[in-house]
């Protein structure tokens, strides 16, 4: 007996780039695996469901992979917009963190972020923050997969007094994560210029031993890179290979002012990417040389980056802003197809996070993480091609999300937790900032 | 008696960049007018109303104004993506219309765009297409407010089958629509480059002498800009002010590649523009010198342009999209501001379309177009600050849209027409299409 089967779909697998729509198809899952998937002639008449979604009108594809985010910045979305970066940061963003960030605020706020990203058919999000404990307590409250990374900084932090004891206490926290199945547990050295060589190379040697990922934010601004240029006489990206911190480990979050050198290094080293569209727009810090990456092999993500510089976390939406972004940019049309930004909210983040033999495709064996999506509203009608997905879809479209198997979320209503008790404690914590 | 009493909104009526939200506030309706608005405390006790809205936890805001689409094209929505422009023009959108483009599609297509965009909280939209009076037919059936334009251009098209009679086709178009309140009827030349300068002067002649908007697409792209250079020795905007086609009533769309004396005659002029960046950056045709626009008080409204290179209709995503491509594009994070995005999608295209008397702020007297914005979604939680609105919400989360003083969406159901049915009839078309 399977657990799910889902008939009459318009049946998206993303194996690959050129990957077609099955339609009209079936997929069938057992436990927390995709058993089978195809065109529904080739149903066998004898298989049997405990449950049957009907998905007739949709499109049903693999759940997106939010690559980053800092989920409990939700208390600080739309805090403060339209500034310069500096004064946003150091007289709006940080303030708020140091006074706001407790275990309690971490995780309500991140279980709002989860609510925000199941019912906008995400799936699977690597996220970095402190007290990362109750991000992934969260997140598993909320029966969304991630990649937990505790934040390494060498400022007193938020549930790190010390900064000596940085590294120990992301050491501590994966080891409490490591047996999960649903949570992977990660540490995330917020960037070259917060964090020591020192710190860097003892990050990513306790990374190393426990067997994990090292996030960290790379070359996000003109002014990083000089900084480090100054400081160093190196590029961000050859300040980190010095160090030895970049292997196919390393996960490089924006990386928007690289050299051709920095991108052959990043490729040589087998270091991934996730690149941040939205935030990158907002904060007003650049475009990424993405097309360049992708030239180069480099396994990219699409990330949302926090509520506090996005401010939503949709990737539907950034995965249009991508497609449209790199063709201004570069004013070539043919820059960045929709059917290769499907790619980067998929498969590619699966492969930047490690994670693509378990998810990133609608593929038997794989872990059953996708998304139901209707596609019988007016800006998805009519509906010619895959391409829509990116250039009209929206968050808002996704009905179902299924993860490990799991439906958490059913015609746009969260199975998994109390959504209102959730904006309710959140909206507290609002307001007693506000006061 | 008032017709319509909504009350416990977050009102925002944008009289002014500078306005902020009331909280909790009303909004008293009479006929197609609002009444009175402001604080809950000044409702007055005797006020009687024949049907009262609650908006406790939405926004009350002015309807957005679109101020150019193609609406027909939504059956081209998608159809052919991330091609090169003239590829994408001359092998798959011309043909498809050539082929497929008959008043009976103009119609429900038109209706499809209209539904999507009473969906988003669009109130008002300029259109420009040919069988523009089945466009009209359709706007008014859906209680859609339009300045509809009939397209001239110098080849057969759709209903004209002989250039010759392009202008009069327009003015009998015009001619046969001046009477009514919903929809202001008006003309739209193509371009440059598809309208001889006789035609072009013809037809400023007789939008002059009707009294109605002159639409143009103008100033697109480097090679139209490159070409007018080639065969009249000037500049797009040039050539139209040495025709003397730029006054007060001239609409020019998109304006991408615009010199700085160009910029200074638009405002001379008092033309006034419609920029359009999401079809901008889809298309990779530049980034408008927005900023420049403004600081000379050039009237400048937000557009969607067409399904066919959008490829939606949901003028907030324009907005957050606006908001994002001007500050990447300079750099600057303090560049279009949400507030002045608020005021483009809003006052600036009613002042664009000539209708700023009527449209565009909640204010007694003017026409009651206005939206209510469901705030208490994951997504808009917590609402700090009405930026919010740029950064993160979506015409999705418009639950009630209110034009002429009547309710045509309610908790996203359309009232004015039957969706299902429009949605067939287009998919119908889609079908044989694709056959």
């Amino acid at each position: 007996m399977d657990d799910l089967l889902i008939i009459n779909a318009m049946l998206l697998p993303l194996t690959s780039a050129a990957a077609a729509i099955i339609h009209p198809g079936f997929v069938r899952i057992k436990g927390d695996r995709i058993l089978q998937l195809g065109a529904m002639v080739r149903l066998d008449a004898g298989v049997a469901a405990r449950r049957t979604l009907d998905a007739a009108g949709m499109v049903v594809m693999p759940g997106l992979i939010n690559g980053h985010t800092h989920a409990p910045m939700t208390l600080f979305r739309g805090l403060a917009d339209d500034l310069p970066l500096m004064t946003w940061l150091q007289e709006h963003i940080f303030p708020a963190e140091a006074r706001w960030v407790t275990p309690a605020m971490v995780y309500w706020c991140a279980k709002l972020a989860a609510a925000e990203m199941l019912r906008a058919g995400t799936t699977c999000v690597a996220d970095g923050y402190f007290h990362e404990e109750a991000v992934a307590a969260a997140f598993l409250d909320a029966g969304l997969r991630a990649v937990a990374a505790q934040g390494i900084i060498d400022f007193p932090a938020p549930g790190v007094a010390d900064p000596a004891d940085n590294v120990d206490a992301a050491a501590r926290f994966i080891e409490n994560w490591r047996k999960d199945t649903l949570i992977r547990p990660a540490a995330f050295c917020h960037s070259p210029y917060t964090c020591s060589p020192a710190t860097l190379q003892q990050a990513k040697a306790m990374t190393r031993r426990l067997g994990t990922k090292l996030f960290i934010h790379l070359a996000e601004t003109r002014e990083e890179a000089d900084q480090c240029q100054a400081r160093f006489g190196l590029s961000p990206v050859r300040h980190l290979d010095r160090l030895g911190v970049l292997d196919s480990d390393t996960v490089c979050v924006h990386c928007v002012w690289l050299d051709n050198g920095d991108l052959d290094i990043l490729a040589a080293r087998g270091a991934a990417v996730i690149t941040c569209p939205r935030s990158n727009m907002k904060l007003a810090v650049g475009t990424a040389p993405l097309t360049e990456m992708l030239s180069r092999n480099i396994p990219v993500g699409l990330g949302t980056d926090s509520c506090a510089s996005n401010n939503a976390l949709d990737l539907f939406n950034e995965m249009g802003t991508a497609a449209r972004l790199h063709k201004v940019h570069s004013l070539t049309p043919t820059t960045l197809p929709a059917r290769q930004v499907l790619q980067l909210a998929t498969r590619g983040g699966a492969q930047a996070l490690g994670l693509e033999a378990e998810i990133g495709s609608l593929t038997p064996g794989k872990k059953a993480d996708l998304l139901l999506l209707d596609c019988q509203t007016p800006e998805l009608t009519p509906f010619h091609h895959q391409d829509l997905l990116v250039y009209a879809a929206s968050g808002h479209n996704v009905r179902n999300t299924i993860i490990n198997g799991r439906l958490v979320m059913e015609n746009r209503t969260i199975l998994s937790f109390d959504l209102e008790e959730t904006m309710h404690r959140v909206r507290e914590l609002a307001d007693r900032l506000n006061r």
